[in-house]
């Protein structure tokens, strides 16, 4: 009998660390490894010179991908096995507000405006703070990470310090790639905050970017001005909302911004739907990038963007999802909206952007619209290692026909396998690293407050 | 060492054992038992009577929904904990080409004609079969039962009699509910293969229903009249694509629907896009449904369709995934696509569909136009039990700030994780039950039969 239960116990213990084993992560988390993706079914480097390649590997070593092609030599590396699955670059979301996550699902009946007075203004002077900031924004970058963005832009509100520093905070933990458009204006603890954020917390950090946020209108020109002179005390970028409303151009947008000096390169803006030929044309002329954000204008009622005639500017567009204004975080889709809302508006299927162009759009695009294309943006050698692995053998996605077209029309997030920020595994085996349990419980407490400030 | 070796098998064999018992399903498969799905919560009945219901019970008994409040009796009912869960009717599908995921990505750079002419019509005549057309259907099936589909609408262009078989087994095998709309014509196989299909598979079969596909134009008027006599003769509506793009205007449909007597309750018309105010008062009068699919719309360049127009006249109108013109199988998007289209196009977030309209025109819409509002498309006792269930508690999801709304603009098919077919589970924890393995590689198999017969 005592051999019997001896028996049992050992197996059940056998049993257990087989489970055990079955789970366990084959690729370090922490950078400085070597990870192979082997045999991948097909490599879109987004690279012109390297182009699409199939059966090819891609090897990552420490935070930079250092080789892609067939019988790369792997030793010393974990392997990823990349038949069936399609490797390609992280997606670089140019432009949203993740701490709106706590406003989910806030006023779906309002266009911008309404929607800003229902869900977002009245927090300005309200108790919010560092850890409501944190909660939103953690689970914002989780949710990120599972959809392959590896770079994420985040126009934040900095209701007030402590928002701001928790807003940070999460996006260093997140160890995602991120730029932080921090907004700015003339109260007086703005500016020796931005500049302690800059020194203390972006300069030390590889993955992180600054850049000033502000909102061009007439009444709002103060702002503007202390924005734009810190963006050049600096050395960042301005990033604004841009002619988005049918609204905005009665508010001199861009008078406010020719005056205060900041039609310059670098600048992003974001949306420009109610743009006219002749703003584009200077806008154009000064180098100035776009966020679009098509799921956005969908869901606040703000119209087409002109990204077609954007395009026959050379202008740089990336996509953006834009935070709780489209709430849907899955980058798929806002590919095929920025397809589809074209082609619906104007029937005609030649219209830009096709497939391919929201592809770049979304990768390489992107990072030239943040000026990162040195850095990030294609599977380019030397370049640093953010890229994602998709799973093509799944009902919604199965068979192959038109894979690169397939990556935009059937892709849902749920088909992101790997996701790699600076050559460290963030999604493993479709899974989110992280304790998603306490940061959606987190969430919820946060957007519980949220909502009695809101009045709501 | 003998001894040793038999402990170690006993001990893999008991750790299989557990992980075979890890994945065994609680709820039974066969229809005829009781589930209850307790305290969810939230219940979207759909019902205007009952409306939405919090913190509530669903009991499953056979066949049927036969309660719905709290504290709902459980004796002898297998029990799915709902909390952090919604509960809601699932989806009608009112239009959509299950074969044609054999053909997904294909030819996505051309407008309907384009893309029909590149990937659908060589078929006619092809030696394509009935395993290719199970091998399609049956990955879509699966597929449209992950986005919480319980209810699909096949228009199938039954290119054989083969094919058309294979397509319909593949039906009856996905134990969804189902139309199958048999595309007809003068053919001398057609009529006496739809009498005996409505004899030998429908009719026995209480998930099955019937409907007779044809394509008005003036090229093609011998084929209407055949069609909508055979309609006539076996009682079942007609299902056309209707002034879907641009150049349909030109082929007059309407003349010919007027001519061959089709213009009569229960007609179901897919898309409305190119249809003149004239031309929707006479459909109106004549109580015809319409099918709306606004991702196939985008994808196809179609335009966008007069629904607020429908719904100004009270007609009936459904959501439809319309296969492989859309590509993504997400009935979501194909929701959030309907609110946003119309609201980027107006700038007028009050334009119709809400997204309360979005959700009704999911669900109890489609089996109003489809005429089976009686059976399905509300949690209403009495009705059949085609229901499912979503997790709020994901990354994409969370916090609770407005559900319904959320319903629309934050979910992902992999938030279902239950759904039910007249009582039977077909999801089940997040899983489709089936064999995709198989299913996805005999679909890989004839989309390259099917390629080569495309000659692409």
């Amino acid at each position: 009998m005592a051999k019997r239960l001896f028996v049992l116990t050992l197996a059940l213990v056998i049993g257990t660390v087989f489970l055990v084993g079955m789970g366990r992560d084959r690729v370090d988390e922490a950078a400085g490894g070597r990870t192979l993706i082997r045999n991948a079914s097909m490599v879109l480097t987004m690279d012109p010179a390297l182009g699409t390649v199939e059966n090819a590997d891609v090897l990552i070593d420490g935070d930079r991908i250092t080789a892609v092609g067939p019988g790369v030599d792997a030793s010393r590396a974990k392997v990823i096995d990349g038949r069936g699955k399609i490797v390609m670059p992280g997606f670089v979301d140019v432009h949203t507000h993740l701490w709106q996550s706590l406003i989910r699902g806030c006023a779906t009946d309002k266009e911008l405006n309404g929607w800003l007075g229902g869900c977002v203004l009245p927090l300005q002077g309200s108790p919010v703070n560092g850890a409501d900031a944190y909660a939103g924004t953690r689970l914002s970058t989780l949710d990120a990470i599972s959809t392959g963005v590896t770079t994420v832009t985040d126009w934040s509100h900095a209701f007030n310090a402590d928002f701001a520093r928790g807003n940070l905070q999460a996006l260093v933990d997140s160890k995602q790639r991120f730029v932080f458009a921090f907004m700015a204006g003339t109260d007086p603890w703005i500016a020796p905050e931005v500049r302690r954020v800059q020194k203390d917390v972006i300069a030390p950090n590889p993955l992180a970017h600054l850049m000033i946020g502000t909102h061009p209108a007439n009444w709002n020109v103060a702002n503007v001005e202390a924005s734009e002179k810190l963006s050049r005390e600096l050395g960042v970028p301005l990033n604004v909302h841009l002619l988005e409303s049918k609204a905005d151009p009665a508010t001199d947008q861009m008078g406010v911004l020719r005056r205060a000096g900041a039609l310059r390169p670098g600048l992003l803006a974001n949306h420009l739907v109610h743009v006219t030929d002749a703003e584009l044309d200077e806008l154009a002329a000064h180098d100035v990038r776009v966020a679009h954000n098509p799921l956005s204008n969908m869901r606040l009622a703000s119209g087409v963007a002109r990204v077609p005639e954007m395009k026959a500017r050379n202008m740089k567009v990336g996509l953006g999802l834009d935070g709780g204004t489209n709430d849907t975080s899955d980058m798929f889709n806002d590919m095929r909206a920025a397809v589809g809302l074209q082609r619906a508006q104007s029937t005609d299927p030649a219209r830009y952007p096709t497939p391919a162009d929201v592809l770049r759009m979304a990768t390489l695009g992107g990072a030239e619209a943040l000026g990162l294309d040195k850095e990030i943006g294609s599977l380019t050698p030397g370049k640093k290692a953010d890229l994602q692995v998709i799973d093509t053998q799944a009902l919604n996605f199965a068979p192959k026909v038109d894979w690169a077209s397939q990556l935009v029309f059937n892709t849902q997030p749920v088909n992101v396998q790997w996701v790699f920020v600076n050559g460290v595994a963030l999604k493993k085996d479709g899974k989110v690293t992280g304790d998603n349990g306490r940061v959606i419980a987190d969430a919820q407490a946060a957007a519980d407050r949220v909502r009695k400030y809101l009045g709501r």
